[in-house]
């Protein structure tokens, strides 16, 4: 990891739909880079107003001297403004501004914006092209790499969307330089993620350049996006649309899902939750003999190592159950989890009520 | 057609998203042919309140006695209904129900139940199974035939949606013995555009036979439902994504959308417009040389004959243009137009302003 970190550019290989996600510094400096995935003449850029100010100006600029017509959309910050009102915006605007089906959108921001531009694009006029430029962490490891958009319901999250596969995805590791703290950790709970579900040597590459990450180190994020979206994009690859190995990729979400909805949206960031999510996840793992219990504080130490929480906050027993009966990932009523068996593995399947309740007292902060 | 309507299966070729369209007499009592399309153990049937008190109780009585878990949702019956707050109502019912990824959800209705019904198959946890039980001619000829799904927008018909195939669609035709003569005609529109589009001996066949199928006679009406669906799972086979084939499909509908938009949904049935749209198109057509003076003649004959409308109202010039630069066929901002050239052959191209505002002038009533 001692060379400077280069643009990279990765292949998504999912047949008639595969595409290409560029990772280096300042990409969106690069003109072409960004308009030469732009197929019609019109672009619709949405952001928010956190990220807007930093990047659209030079964005829609660059476009507009590409000879693209640009359309900007600056939404509300935050995981709470992902609902239909946000989504109704997107649609007021690009009908208000006679955009056609050939029309390009561009989602620039995190996760949310990610989401919700996706499923814009895969739901206006029955679908347009959409390119995504991830500008946090989480949404560069993780959110852009897959094809899920949507919004969320105030039933549980991302209960609305579909499966929508982007033109491209374009990660500025250069945006970074501007995320807080927080935003940088909720990104790298993914990236642990990644190397417990599947790849034991990245899981111990994780634990011994986790300060350097902390400290936004260049080469070591962008090793690190790089590596979490070859192994996602690999995932998706074998299975887009989540009929099975896919699931692994929800490890941590089970118990996340239940903590951002039981808290509300908006409390604990996303990858906050799938931080702590993934200690419970691991909890239960030892509970079930899967991994050692110096595993599990392996996986506690990695994520407090992060700047996460590992203390799940106390929801009461009953509700904790509720919320996580809901989830998309309970299918004809049995809660199934994701579980290590062992580090570096995970199986999918239900587990005794017992051990789940065993992990909930042990796992809730005092 | 001497011989008696009997059950027909056809199938809608589309590879892995292949389904089966079954037409005929009383398909509803066949308990086993709507609960063998139920994959899973639950269902949500989508209905309005005219059609539900007709059919809902039986087919969730026979859903339950198959073992399936029945969920029924009865949402206000028309198109101003076909919109986000409908679809909001279907989610909130869902979720509140708890169900899972694996429930497959029925349409069970006209075309505003199966496109939204659809839509929020497509859409519900990224999408679930759906299946099809037209109850109107309309929706057996054309809206359960091809996957296009989606809502409403203030700004356009059907703006918001997505391409979903469904498990299979059932069409009883029993179920038309109580249908509206408007609502017969209005589906008898889309019957007349297959002919008209691309199959001349069919074309011939509805203009000898319109008595028959105003008058609802049950053999005339099985051909013309099947071969209308035959036409349309023909072209949807080959361009199931509308790039191109699938447009001759909006005859008449450019002009019959500006109806439907200028004044009001619901004003005017979509049938309604279409037909009077294919007048327009059809004297469009004439303009350009396409047809002669007879055949266009002839149009506005079966179209009528069908008890449709053939003249267009006054929403003034402007607006009329104004409206149709919203059609989604609208790309890159120049208006393209379905014509006849000739009579069983179609053509998509833009046309001289001068000849749409000829058709314009010449075909808005007196």
């Amino acid at each position: 990891m001692t060379q400077r970190s280069m643009p990279i550019t990765l292949q998504v290989d999912l047949g008639e739909r595969s595409y290409p996600i560029a990772i280096g510094q300042s990409l969106l400096d690069d003109v072409d880079l960004v308009s030469r995935h732009v197929r019609g003449k019109r672009v619709a850029i949405v952001t928010n107003t956190v990220v807007g100010p930093l990047y659209l100006d030079r964005l829609a600029r660059q476009l507009a001297d590409a000879g693209k017509q640009v359309t900007t959309i600056v939404l509300p910050d935050g995981e709470e403004e992902k609902n239909w009102a946000s989504l109704m915006k997107v649609f007021d605007v690009l009908l208000a501004e006679k955009c056609d089906r050939k029309t390009t959108l561009i989602a620039l921001g995190g996760g949310v914006i990610g989401d919700l531009t996706g499923f814009a694009a895969a739901s206006y006029m029955r679908g347009v092209p959409f390119i995504q430029i991830p500008t946090t962490l989480l949404s560069q490891v993780d959110s852009s790499v897959g094809g899920k958009t949507g919004i969320n319901h105030p039933l549980g999250k991302n209960m609305i969307g579909a499966f929508y596969q982007p033109q491209a995805v374009i990660a500025d590791t250069g945006t970074l330089n501007t995320l807080p703290p927080r935003e940088l950790s909720a990104g790298l709970a993914e990236v642990i993620k990644h190397g417990a579900i599947i790849d034991p040597p990245f899981f111990d590459w994780i634990e011994a350049n986790m300060a350097r990450l902390v400290a936004k180190d260049a080469d070591a994020l962008s090793h690190a996006i790089r590596r979490s979206c070859e192994i996602k994009a690999d995932v998706v690859r074998q299975d887009e649309r989540e009929g099975g190995l896919r699931a692994i990729l929800n490890f941590g979400h089970t118990f996340g899902h239940a903590i951002e909805s039981g808290l509300g949206y908006g409390e604990w960031l996303h990858g906050e939750a799938v931080g702590c999510g993934m200690v419970m996840a691991a909890d239960l793992s030892r509970r079930l003999g899967f991994i050692d219990a110096g595993t599990r504080a392996r996986i506690a130490s990695v994520v407090q190592a992060a700047g996460l929480p590992i203390d799940a906050p106390d929801l009461g027993e009953d509700r904790w159950l509720e919320l996580m009966e809901v989830d998309k990932k309970n299918e004809g009523g049995q809660i199934k989890f994701i579980l290590l068996k062992p580090l570096g593995t995970s199986v999918v399947m239900p587990v005794p009520k017992e051990a789940l309740l065993a992990t909930l007292k042990a796992c809730v902060g005092r």
